[in-house]
């Protein structure tokens, strides 16, 4: 840790390998394809962690996270929101170099996308299983449908299936039973598309992807395929629905303390919301917390208490509540945020610094 | 608007450049030196405009940041968060090539920050008024005085003044008169803090800055100096808080639209909590917005209303609310969205777009 000099992001690449060979194991003894999603991570390096464990398709949320990683040799790309018409050019350039995989929700943008598209695509019908974030009611056979005969009406669109994110299993708290009911409503939704549509399209697939769901979930036919991607680091946000325990988390935000005060029985780090986001989770006392705070050692973090978290952000300040811990910090004290959201903390940070003191490099999400 | 490819963060040049001619005329007006904050725009092409208008002195809320703007040329800066000592080595090197002033708090760490800086350095004291985020409270003369005389061991190190940032300003929404109040208040606390160690200290400074106050209150004496900073771009925070009118918005992140759901009066975005973060206001019905959303035309972006705005975000994914708008989107569309805090979304875009089709670069906040 004596490479530390402001706030980073720290990762225990020994935990973040055992998370990817867990669920590569999961995978395998469940019987379904892991396609993980890769937009936790953003990361190159970490992403050959997932290739030494055998994987060789995965997720991507945009088609800037597509080209960043097709430039590191992945050959098979799914991307998992509805597409944007105005990047044809750019899902053209990788239809032409691997197998890609789109999100389709509306029957309108798909004529256009076939002219202007010239390589092989596969597209997947993204069905809206009660997130009601994206994606066509099950029900909804006449979109289904349009969508269909649009598709048909190009050679190199190829319909390929089904797809879901079951994200309402992440306003599931802590209940794994209503987690697992969600996983099984979800999955009776589509193989009943799949019963619906396999004699016109045999061989279509379904997939779906969610952490929640694949972490305490078991039994996934008639799934072919699962698209996960936060377990690689999981996160307070996790725990808290019941998708890991707090020794399962990979990354942590080390803040300097840069001021104390103890009539109030705070801390100030550097460490604010352009590091952990403002995703948030509340406490049994209605109180908010932006991550939970613990002390560093020579090897990671120590697992953390339930009295010191972080109880206000701004842009680069962070405020830790000390509670009755007794911790004596001082200003240059190092401390360890672990994230609600680590998703949001790694776009933020862009690279990560590992255990050993390599940094570690990513993407970020670019704003032009 | 032909440039327009994935979500971008637009820049309307006018309206920025106005907003900073209004801040530089009002400093003058009142008496005060206006050193901004940078932590808004985070761009050395902004910067310029700055200095176009006569500013010659800035604020900034870290090293990193203060290195950035150092490599364009400013010659007097002031970090404005508590120092982080592992960065002695960063701040010495300023120290050594401009006017450098940091925040101290603690007394702890200022015998080190002595020894391991070379250079000149100024160092305010920062005062807490009420925000409780960080600071000194003014009644606590013996930790006041702890400090200065931690400072007078180090000839190098020079006790310049008062610093605040009244940040509960913030929580004032529409309460002109209270952020009115506020301030007041704040300038007492300073004033009888001036008055206290003036004979000792002959000249020294009292600075504040925040926004709100900056934009709604008049009559700044005592104060030397004043360091807004989101005035250069305005959001719906500010307008809520009553710093301004939506018109004075200066930036909008432009998303296409890439799915569609009438049933839900819902539309959905590329645009998520990686382009606006996840800081929301409340509306008086309780729900939640990310984000106000309107039209774009050929020159910039619609006044917004209230019907459309964004209900939810998560990675990439937003939801607009269309409610009674009845607009028509399709995908493919482009909409705007005006950010609930621009900060954050200009630091999540890294770069602007302006409406004159331009790249406009900036720095991010580096993870690591």
């Amino acid at each position: 840790m004596h490479k530390l000099i402001r706030p980073s992001l720290l990762l225990d690449s020994i935990k973040c390998r055992e998370n990817i060979s867990r669920a590569v194991d999961k995978a395998r003894r469940e019987k379904v394809v892991l396609r993980p999603h890769f937009k936790t991570h953003q990361s190159a390096v970490i992403g050959r962690w997932f290739r030494e464990a055998g994987v060789d398709r995965i997720t991507v949320s945009s088609v800037s996270m597509a080209t960043y990683f097709a430039a590191d040799g992945w050959k098979d790309i799914t991307i998992a929101i509805p597409f944007n018409i105005h990047e044809a050019e750019e899902m053209n350039q990788l239809a032409g170099q691997l197998a890609l995989h789109l999100f389709v929700t509306d029957p309108e943008p798909i004529a256009l996308l076939g002219k202007m598209i010239r390589y092989p695509v596969g597209l997947f019908i993204e069905v809206d299983t009660g997130q009601h974030r994206s994606g066509v009611h099950p029900d909804d056979t006449e979109r289904i449908e349009k969508i269909l005969g649009q598709i048909r009406a190009f050679p190199h669109l190829r319909f390929e299936g089904f797809a879901t994110h079951a994200g309402h299993s992440y306003s599931l708290s802590g209940d794994r039973e209503r987690i697992r009911q969600v996983h099984r409503e979800s999955l009776a939704m589509l193989d009943g598309l799949k019963t619906r549509y396999e004699a016109e399209y045999p061989g279509l697939l379904l997939s779906a992807g969610d952490t929640p769901t694949f972490s305490v979930a078991e039994g996934f036919a008639p799934l072919d395929e699962v698209r996960p991607g936060n377990f690689v680091f999981y996160d307070l946000m996790q725990v808290r629905i019941g998708s890991c325990t707090p020794d399962r988390i990979a990354v942590a935000l080390a803040c300097p303390v840069i001021s104390v005060n103890p009539e109030r029985a705070e801390a100030v780090i550097h460490g604010g919301a352009v590091h952990l986001s403002k995703e948030h989770l509340l406490r049994a006392d209605g109180s908010v917390i932006f991550g939970a705070v613990t002390r560093l050692h020579d090897r990671g973090w120590e697992s953390p208490g339930e009295e010191m978290y972080v109880k206000a952000l701004s842009q680069e300040h962070g405020i830790i509540h000390l509670g009755n811990s007794r911790e004596k910090l001082v200003p240059g004290d190092w401390v360890a945020v672990l994230p609600v959201h680590s998703c949001l903390a790694a776009d933020l940070a862009g690279a990560y610094l590992s255990l050993e003191g390599d940094r570690i490099a990513a993407m970020r999400t670019a704003g032009v």
